[in-house]
C-alpha cells in the first residue's frame, strides 16, 4: 500500500476559490484601496521601510487583467512549525502561475529558510505537485526554523535567487517569518534586486491575527483534530465516570487553541493564560478554581471531568515567571557546575532553598517533585529552564490533588479523584486540511501569484470574509508594514507584527466566560467527532467557533 | 450548543443489516446447523454446562417466521471498557424488539453488571434511544467492571429480573463477560428461571476472536482513530525530520491493535508482544532492533521515525516478567514497610540491589531511573507492580538512546536522536462508530433479539462474512460453550473463552513481517486521515486490514 483511500480521494477535491478569482486569469483586475500606515509607531516603521511603507491596500475583482506580460520565476519556502494546508498554498500558487503562463516556473526551496541560504531546491512539475494536493504536512519541500533576518543572509538569498532568475519569493510562515518577509522585501527593493516578496499567514497557534488577518491557516484543522480527540475523551469520561482528564494542547503562549477547543467541546474547565495574567492568578488560586469544579461535581456523584490546559499557561502565572527567572539566575554561568556536582537531590534541594527568595521558594515547594526536578535538570544549551517542556497538565492535576486532600480534611469534599494526562500537539499539525483550510490555503497561494503578477512586494496574501461561503471571500493584498509596531526584543527595538493573544473583551472569550460556570458543574460535553470532508455542508464546511463569534 | 453538527447528522444514518434480516420480522426463519462441541476439553465443558452444551449452531434466513408469539421483556448491560458501537447494539436490539411487538420492553441496567445486582435501571423509550443512535460511548446506560460469576450474584440477578418480568438478558462484553454470560445461562436453565442469556462480542483490543467471531466490535473504529493520529504524527515526523515518535497504543496483552495500526500506517517499527515472547527477546535485544532502524535511517540523513509500542509489551519480555515477580516478592507483606521507610532513593536502591537476583538486577540496572522508581513507588493496593502503568514508550526510547550512545562510541552511528512520546487509548474507545461498527453493532443487537424470540439461550449473537458488504453478512447464533476450553485461572480450572493473541502464522502478522524490513529503513508512511462517514465507499465502508488479510 502506498496511499490511503482517503488520500487518493482527496486528490480529486477541487478547492473553492473566492468568487472574484473564479473567472479565469484574464478576468482578474486590481481595485485599489487607500494608502496604509502601520498600526503604531508610524514614523519609526516608515523610516525603517522607506521603499515599502504606506502602499495601498488592494483587492482583486472581476475585470480585464491589466498586468504586464512577464515570465515569472517564483521561489517558495515553508517556515516554522507544520500547519495543515501548507501544501495547498503551494498548489494554488503553482496552478495560478501555470495558468498565467505555462512558461512560468515555481521553485521550492527545501527545509525552510535554510534552503534559500543553501540553494537546496526542487523545480515543481505537475506529477510531483499532484501528489500533495489537499494533503497535510510540509513534506512537499520540508520546513525549518532558521531565521532569515540579517543583511548577510539577505545578500545570500538574493545571490541564490539570481542563479535561478527568481523574481519573486513567497514566504509561508508565522508572525516572525512574515515580519522577516517584510524586512527582506525592503532589502530587495532598496538594493534594486527586482525580487518581490509576498507573505502568507500560517500557524496552528492562531496568534497571527489582526484587523487584516481573520485567521492564520491550519488553526481550523488543528483545533478540529484536537476537538475530535477531546470530545472522544469527554465521552469516555462520561461513560466510565471515574477519571478526570487533564488535556494540554499546543499553541505556544496564546490560548486561542485551548479556547477554540473549549468552544467546540464544552469541557468542565479550560484555563486561559491571558486571563491568568490579567487576574495575576497564583498556582494555588488556579488549582483552587479547578478543585471547585471537581468538588461540585463530586457532590453530585460525578467523580469525572475534563480540563483543557493551554501549553503556555505557566508563563502567564506571575509568581511562576519570577521563579523561572530566579532559577535561570541561580544557575547562570559557572554556578550551574557547582549545582550539577552536588551528589543527591537532597543536596540540590538545599542549594535551591538557599538560593531562591522566600516568595519563590514557597512556589517551588508546592510543586510536585517531578516538576521540581524538571526545572533544574532539563535546561537548554544556555542553561535556561525549558518552559515548553514543563508538564503543566501533570502540575495542575498534582496541585488539585493536594487541594482536594485539604478539603477532605476540612470535610468539604468527599469524592474520588483519579487523573489521566494527555498532550495534544503533533497529532494535529499535519492532519489532512479541512475543506476550509484546503480552500483557504489554495486561495492564499493563488492570490499570492496574482499579487506577484501585478508587481506587489512586501505584501501579505490576504483572503478575508472567511466566516462566509468561499464564493463571498475577498481576495487581495495588504502591505505587511501596516500590521507592524515597534517592540523590544532581545534588548533592541524591532519592527514586528504584533502577536495576537486572546482578547478578554473579545466575543470568543466572553461567550466562554458566560457559559463556563454551567460547564464546570453540569455535564455539557459536546462531541465534534472526526473532521468530515464529504457529506452535509454544516458538517464539512463550517470553520471555527472563534471566527463565527468574532464575526457574529 | 448541545450537539455537534456531526452528531445531528449521524442520527439520520440507517445502519445496514445483513441481507437475511432485511425482509421484515415476519420473514426471518431459522436454519439449523449441526450440533456443536467445545474447541477443547469437551467432556469437562459438557459436565459444567449440562443444560446448554452441544446445541446447534443456527443461521437466519428468509422465510416464514415460526417463532411463538410472546411478550418479550429484555434486559441489557454493557460490561467492561468502552468500545465504539455499543450504543448501536442497544438500538438494534430495541428496534427489533419493537418491530416484533410494540408491547415488548427493553430495560437497560445501569453502570454495568452492578446495575443488575443493584436493580439500577431505565426502561428505554423512543425519545431516549434516539439520542444515542450511531454515537460513541457507553453513556446510554454506563458500564462497569464488576464480574458476574458467583452463584450468589446469579441468584440476585434472577430475583431482580423477576421483579421486571425480564425473560432474557443481553450481555455486551469481552471474553470474560461472555464466559460469564454462558455460566449465567446455564444457571438460569438449571434453575428453570425461564431467563435466556445472549452475549455480544465487544472489545477494542481485538482479542475476542476465534473461528466463530471474525472480530469484536469497536476494534475497527478504535484502530482507525489511532491510525488517524499515528498517520498525522508520521506526516509531522516526515515534515520536521527531527524527531523519533514512540507511540504506545492500548490493547492490553494482545498486540492486535498495534499490528492493525501498523498495517494501516506503515511505521518504521512496530513491536509485537507475541513475537517478543516467542523469540524470548530481552529488553536489550528489542532496543537493539529499534536502534538498527534508527541508525540505518540516520545513515541516510533521516533522523526521524515512528515506532508503535503495544501496551502489553513488557509482560512478554521473559526477563522483565521475572523482574516483576521478584519485585512483588521483595515487597510482599511487611517488607514493603521497611522499604518505604528508607529515607533516600540511594538507600532504596541498595535495598533493591541486595534483594534481587543478579540476573534481575542486571535488567533493573539498565532501566531509566524514572521507570525504576515507578516500579517500586507506584504499586497497587496489594503491593504489586502495576504493569499497565509502566511507560514502556519512554522505557524503550531511553534504552534506544543508550544503545545509540554506545554505537556512537564505536563509530557505527553518527546521527541525532530526539524522542517524543505518545499514548493512545482513551482517544479512540468512544469515537463515533465507523460505518462498519455502526452496521455491525446494530446487526448484533437486531440479531440478538431474533435469537431471544426463537428461544435460544447461552448463545452468542454472531454476524460473520464481515469482510464483504453488509448485504452478504451472515446472521445467526453460536452456543458460547463451543468457544470454550479449560484454563488455569487464579489457581483453579475454569471454563473460559480462549483469549486470542496475535498468531505469528496468521496472515496479518506475516504480511507485516514481509514488509517491515523495508518500512524500517525507507519511509513508507501511509496517512489514513480521519474516519469518514460520508463520501466514496472505499473511503467510508472498508473494515480493518487485519480482517481483509485473514479473509483473503
Amino acid at each position: 500500500m502506498k496511499l490511503s483511500p482517503l488520500q487518493i480521494a482527496r486528490y480529486q477535491y477541487s478547492p473553492k476559490l473566492p468568487g472574484m478569482l473564479r473567472n479565469g486569469i484574464a478576468e482578474i483586475c486590481v481595485k485599489n484601496g487607500g494608502p496604509t500606515e502601520s498600526v503604531a509607531d508610524q514614523e519609526k516603521i516608515q523610516a525603517l521601510f522607506p521603499n515599502t511603507y504606506g502602499k495601498n491596500e488592494i483587492t482583486f475583482q472581476k475585470g480585464e487583467n491589466t498586468s504586464p506580460a512577464k515570465k515569472q520565476v517564483v521561489g517558495v519556502i515553508l517556515s516554522g512549525g507544520q500547519a495543515p494546508g501548507g501544501h495547498n498554498v503551494v498548489c494554488g500558487l503553482y496552478d495560478a502561475l501555470k495558468a498565467l503562463s505555462p512558461e512560468n516556473v515555481l521553485i521550492g526551496f527545501k527545509g525552510g529558510p535554510s534552503g534559500l541560504l543553501d540553494n537546496d531546491f526542487i523545480v515543481f512539475e505537475d506529477d510531483y505537485i499532484n501528489q500533495y494536493r489537499n494533503t497535510g504536512g510540509f513534506d512537499i519541500i520540508g520546513s525549518g526554523r532558521t531565521k532569515l533576518e540579517t543583511q548577510e543572509q539577505f545578500a545570500i538569498v538574493v545571490e541564490n535567487c539570481k542563479k535561478h532568475g527568481v523574481n519573486a519569493l513567497v514566504i509561508i510562515g508565522g508572525d516572525d517569518s512574515n515580519t522577516n518577509a517584510a524586512v527582506l522585501a525592503e532589502y530587495c527593493a532598496a538594493h534594486n534586486t527586482g525580487i518581490q516578496v509576498i507573505g502568507c499567514p500560517k500557524t496552528i497557534d492562531g496568534d497571527l491575527k489582526n484587523e487584516d488577518i481573520e485567521c492564520s491557516f491550519g488553526f481550523d484543522t488543528a483545533t478540529k483534530t484536537y476537538a475530535e480527540i477531546i470530545g472522544n475523551i469527554e465521552r469516555d469520561a462520561n461513560s466510565a465516570k471515574k477519571y478526570w482528564h487533564f488535556v494540554k494542547v499546543m499553541g505556544r503562549s496564546a490560548s486561542h487553541v485551548a479556547l477554540e477547543c473549549a468552544l467546540q467541546t464544552q469541557p468542565n474547565i479550560c484555563l486561559v493564560g491571558e486571563e491568568v495574567a490579567a487576574k495575576k492568578m497564583s498556582l494555588a488560586a488556579i488549582a483552587d478554581y479547578i478543585a471547585d469544579s471537581v468538588a461540585a461535581r463530586a457532590a453530585k456523584g460525578w467523580n469525572f471531568g475534563v480540563a483543557i490546559i493551554p501549553e503556555g499557561i505557566v508563563e502567564f502565572v506571575p509568581e511562576f515567571s519570577v521563579l523561572i527567572a530566579e532559577i535561570n539566575e541561580l544557575l547562570a554561568g559557572e554556578k550551574a557546575d557547582s549545582f550539577n556536582n552536588l551528589p543527591t537531590w537532597a543536596d540540590k534541594y538545599a542549594f535551591i532553598e538557599n538560593g531562591l527568595t522566600a516568595e519563590s521558594m514557597a512556589v517551588f515547594a508546592i510543586l510536585p517533585q517531578s516538576i521540581q526536578q524538571q526545572l533544574f535538570l532539563e535546561r537548554d544549551p544556555h542553561g535556561n529552564v525549558q518552559v515548553s517542556l514543563i508538564e503543566s497538565e501533570k502540575l495542575f492535576s498534582a496541585l488539585v490533588k493536594d487541594n482536594l486532600a485539604a478539603r477532605k480534611k476540612e470535610g468539604t469534599y468527599n469524592g474520588k479523584f483519579s487523573a489521566l494526562h494527555h498532550f495534544l500537539g503533533y497529532e494535529g499539525r499535519c492532519a489532512f486540511p479541512s475543506n476550509f483550510d484546503a480552500d483557504y490555503c489554495y486561495s492564499l497561494g493563488y492570490n499570492a501569484a496574482m499579487l506577484i503578477q501585478y508587481g506587489y512586494t512586501g505584501y501579505l496574501s490576504k483572503v478575508s470574509n472567511l466566516s462566509k461561503p468561499a464564493e463571498e471571500w475577498v481576495a487581495g493584498g495588504m502591505p505587511i508594514t501596516k500590521m507592524m509596531n515597534i517592540e523590544r526584543r532581545h534588548g533592541a527595538d524591532k519592527p514586528v507584527i504584533r502577536k495576537a493573544l486572546v482578547e478578554l473583551e473579545g466575543a470568543p472569550f466572553k461567550f466562554f466566560a458566560e457559559h463556563r460556570a454551567e460547564w464546570a458543574t453540569e455535564t455539557c460535553f459536546v462531541y465534534p467527532g472526526a473532521i468530515q470532508y464529504y457529506g452535509p455542508a454544516e458538517v464539512c464546511d463550517l470553520t471555527t467557533r472563534t471566527l463565527a463569534l468574532e464575526k457574529a
